[in-house]
């Protein structure tokens, strides 16, 4: 992934906690996502399709997650429930949108989110395609952001290497 | 999801196994995935946008995981590596494209497949968009296909209910 397609999704990111949230974000080194640490306990990922494909990944501690959606919902959940996926799924949604909007040139759409819960998960992407990942920190707790882009050559539509049956 | 928008899936992945592994796949009964019962130890997923989005999720055990990357690369591993990783990937990237290709009318693209690993995780999906949980076993094990996905409306492109910034 190319640093200057990662920008728009930091910007993004941070933008949607400073507006949703009231949540000002801290930006941590980036680095390769192939370490294969343990992502935080709920992680939200949508995936990106047009002449780029992609997936990104927002991942929460718990205690941000908890705080994320009641600055969302403007109530207070002690477990991860419903209400916590919908907040992280829609907030994924929101930080992947936004940056799309800013890589116009890839013409992009967003898939439908989903939201992975459990400790220790570790999201993984193909081994051709690195993801750059983004930690970031806030008052709340910790948090990171994994994005994989993948430029489509021009005689493909969809899958850049992949094969289809 | 509609059970007719279903079928393209089960009779691809169905398909994938056969072709690509030599593995016949027995369907169990569809069900919701609201029960949040957690996925298998190796879950890989790959988004879908155009006139519908959606999500799909190909979720495996270990044994079965192993058996299908030694049937698809010719080599067997034994732990869960980037050779197991990267074959659940586009294990999961030929079922969705080949869905895709029977669901034309909604004209849909892929997105960058990741894989999530680790016992326990539990994929959710936003409440608005219950999806649809199909279990499947082998000869090698247990595994299951959940599939998301919502039309979208016409004057919206890509995000059907979710704000964007």
């Amino acid at each position: 992934v190319k640093v200057e397609y990662i920008n728009p999704f930091v910007t993004s990111a941070v933008s949607v906690f400073s507006t949703m949230l009231g949540c000002r974000l801290e930006r941590g080194k980036l680095g390769l996502h192939r370490d294969a640490q343990p992502d935080y306990e709920i992680s939200g990922t949508i995936g990106l399709s047009g002449k780029a494909v992609g997936t990104v990944v927002l991942s929460l501690d718990k205690p941000t997650a908890l705080s994320a959606t009641k600055a969302m919902l403007g109530e207070r959940h002690e477990a991860i429930n419903d209400n916590v996926i919908d907040a992280v799924g829609e907030l994924t949604n929101m930080i992947a949108g936004a940056a799309k909007a800013k890589l116009e040139q890839f013409d992009m759409s967003v898939s439908l989110p989903s939201v992975i819960v459990g400790r220790n998960h570790v999201i993984q992407f193909p081994s051709r395609y690195p993801p750059i990942r983004i930690p970031f920190h806030c008052d709340w707790g910790q948090l990171g952001l994994v994005v994989g882009l993948a430029e489509v050559s021009p005689p493909a539509v969809a899958e850049p290497s992949y094969e289809t049956v």
